[in-house]
């Protein structure tokens, strides 16, 4: 029979969600932080799935991946020390190495076993990118890491899981004040920030935080299939914006700053992300007030 | 039990697809036709779905209709009669008669009981548009129409619905032909697409059989959450584009000739629109020849 | 494409379920009391659901309503005056009235137009039962008609929803000391009891209950498909027995006392509905003791 | 969130199904003959699914694994040497082991790869037997084993799956001739035989191909929650018949030949398999003709 006998669901809410047949398990288990699945899926290719929820899949992991790195690398004049938080499989390593002014790339994931069979099973992802002189790996949680390490960046990514259990604690107030200390004066951030049209409050509520922090907040968006929609990251530094580049100074910046061919992101593309269509804008305006704290923090709804 | 218990699926292929709640039936049942019903779906509202496919939702069918019809409409410097293909809902007959350019506006629908029930059923979509003086509605096969009657239009609208059975024959190199035949000199038109990441074959093998017929032509995309991804449309005209419009002049006309205020579409907008991301265009470009004929019409993939 | 596109889902606990496609809804909408859908679905046929919850379908209605009232007014030696509580459907009056000893069916159902709805929708259940003479229609409150009225029946079968909401209160102690007080002296009675494999304690809770009241208490299965499993009913009375009826004796009651041609009861299909598999007799031997009182009345786990 | 993430489902048809949430991935794989999974399903616990197909879950595995060995083997006097077909997971040679008639118990199943998992992974199913010196493993098709080999037996077990792809030649007239011709005088077997409600032709037509060469041929039915619905087994012998054993019998062999307690077979619990439902009856009754070949052979609805 050709229907799916084996299927992964994405949900968007209680009665809404999406479903890939699982065509084949590569390996799944559970390490001391997260239950973890690598399978292969319909539409999607091989896939990373953490605690029930997508994390990045082959057929478009570029969409994901270069639309959170590069704006902000290349906002930047020349990010010399960049900071990962999180980003397991490796593909944002990947990115943010590609960039010639990166001289130390330090990724702080929490979970090592799971990196360790990113390591394994998904070099398609990161090709080796652990492997580079200029990557260091930190095991340990994020904001802790933060809050004691006296280090200071360029440029510092956020590549996180959605605001849920604990980690609803690195999208607050008083994190990106820990983010903003330990940037070097003209530093930049970006972070995931789910998605603008099926969670926007979420999507607003994380740029609204950061607009307590920093003086440019830039929101924008790209489209992945295996999240089922639009997604969105926020930019934010007190110095730069990705705003600010017009289209050729970015081709120029492009062409002399990334090493290899990008399959995503180039200046046409950029355009795309940061003209946010209109119900964006508008659902944004709607309240610039809530944000999130640590005692407060976001809750994905259910 | 707060799980749902009555599902719709959108199917994107046999093995992945999307599902919601239908929370209420508003009506359901069989025209000549088609299958329709109309629902309340978790997630987008009220909906019109036909032989198992959304048609459209109100929480976003500005998303699709106002991305239909404005820019095709703003780039002919005045467009006095417009025809619409398909648009059941009336809510493309809607749009089209915001332009105060426009003296009359026939749309042709094949299915006379279905526009009855949208009359009825969907007056959130239409809004009283088929009681306008300059609407007129016929009820015949859109072809069949432009095979018979000599009348000649500013701008062609096909609001289809996607290729499959006799609805191929809206999308062949032959009935482009036709409609290019019905257009006044410097006519533009444009046409539904289905999803550059979806089907992104379908999607280009369009855009080649257009290209056989017009000198301009312009894929352009927007997202529409009860399609589950990015969603594409054609513009082809031999004369004009809305490529050429720079966003000065985008934004007075959209003052000048528009009546109402849009929720979707503007300047910000269009330019988000008509910047297509880096892997849809190099999908384009990987193939310009493929085309669809009467003799070999599109087939969607199941 | 062939794949279902409107579900049905029958959720057994929050990971288990089975799915109909819904082939053609006839009516669905919602009443004072309750949501309900009359429905074509997938292996099923014509279907009555209410709350999200099937209650009966054409393909196999005879396997419940046969199993639910035969065996009881078998067992009794002339059942004149039979008392149903719910059946909105009218297969369980349409069963009770083949019995040529019935003088008067009693249906106290709280929900008139639901019942309304059936006899217009739902003629292959009722058969017209309705209209028979003997008949008499009642809406109120199953418990508050046995706490107001003096009436006093040979047999009452209570052909209620599973114990969920307000259903919980017709599943208690203190209920069956109602049902108890309204029975003649010999009087029978028989409950549907939600499936003994898919929600055992449920099952034998009930048995449990009704044992604190009756001196004969008779647990006995069938089968139905659009439950999912096999399901259960439990008979109580001071008197009579259905497992004291051989073979010869039940062939000959069945033959004199019925009128028309069964579906699915006979001498054969009493043998098996009786004849408890071991486990669910282990079940039911694992503990006697819990019941369910107006205070803590039954829960479904969901 | 409570919603299950990862499905298991079992269709029935094209538009009907159940699933269960996949709670844990103990293993994951293809052997050269078919793909399996080890997984702990919602509501079934444990469990083995071939080809897509739910092969048996540790919660009421004894109900099909007693259903399918223990009637059989009790008909006959005193069966000695025993041939299990299929069986994979080793609980029917467990079963057959018990009986202390049983002198050697030949199990031939075509796929060593699963048999040693099994060994490895299900061991709460076989629960050491293929380790007893009274079993021997043999690793071929069955039907090829019966073709090329003299031995004969007093019992051949069917335990096969769903009569589809190459396994449908071991449902056919000449393949039951081949099992006749390796019983001894006074032989019996026994084969799964799909579901009598679900898949009613099929195990009618299984029945009655056995009719065309054997004397006495007697269908029964179990229940299995991971097979959704009633299932069935067809019984066949020149010489005995499990009908003839009357409830003393049946408890005195019971107790004199079974070693250990079985959890769900009894006098009682034969009762019940070997009472069939009227409708299942009537459904028997109404074709008696035709019979599967090796030219025209069983395919399942899909």
């Amino acid at each position: 029979m050709p229907a799916p006998w084996r299927l992964f669901i994405e949900w968007i809410n209680s009665g809404e969600g999406c479903f890939r047949e699982i065509k084949k398990i590569v390996r799944a288990g559970a390490t001391e932080h997260q239950d973890y699945m690598v399978a292969v899926l319909e539409g999607l290719g091989k896939s990373l799935i953490i605690n029930g929820k997508l994390q990045s899949s082959l057929a478009d992991e570029a969409w994901y991946h270069e639309a959170l790195v590069h704006p902000t690398l290349l906002s930047h004049p020349c990010p010399r020390r960049v900071l990962i938080i999180g980003g397991g499989e490796g593909a944002t390593l990947r990115e943010v190495l590609r960039h010639e002014c990166v001289e130390e790339a330090v990724m702080v994931d929490i979970d090592k076993e799971l990196v360790d069979i990113a390591i394994r099973e998904l070099s398609e992802w990161h090709q080796g990118s652990f492997m580079d002189k200029r990557a260091r790996l930190i095991f340990m949680d994020g904001r802790k890491y933060l809050e004691e390490k006296e280090a200071s960046y360029d440029a510092i990514i956020l590549d996180l899981i959605d605001p849920e259990g604990p980690a609803t604690l690195l999208y607050t107030l008083e994190f990106y004040r820990l983010v903003k200390r330990s940037l070097q004066r003209g530093g930049v951030m970006v972070t995931q920030a789910t998605s603008p049209v099926l969670t926007p409050q979420i999507f607003r509520t994380i740029r609204n935080t950061l607009l307590k922090v920093f003086r440019n907040v830039v929101p924008y968006i790209t489209y992945v299939r295996g999240y089922n929609g639009l997604w969105g990251f926020i930019f934010a530094s007190d110095t730069y914006s990705p705003l600010s580049l017009d289209s050729k100074e970015l081709g120029e910046r492009i062409r002399n700053r990334i090493k290899g061919s990008l399959s995503f992101y180039d200046a046409v593309t950029h355009a795309w992300m940061f003209s946010l269509p209109k119900p964006i804008r508008d659902m944004l305006d709607e309240d610039k007030e809530t944000i999130a704290t640590d005692e407060k923090p976001l809750t994905m709804p259910s």
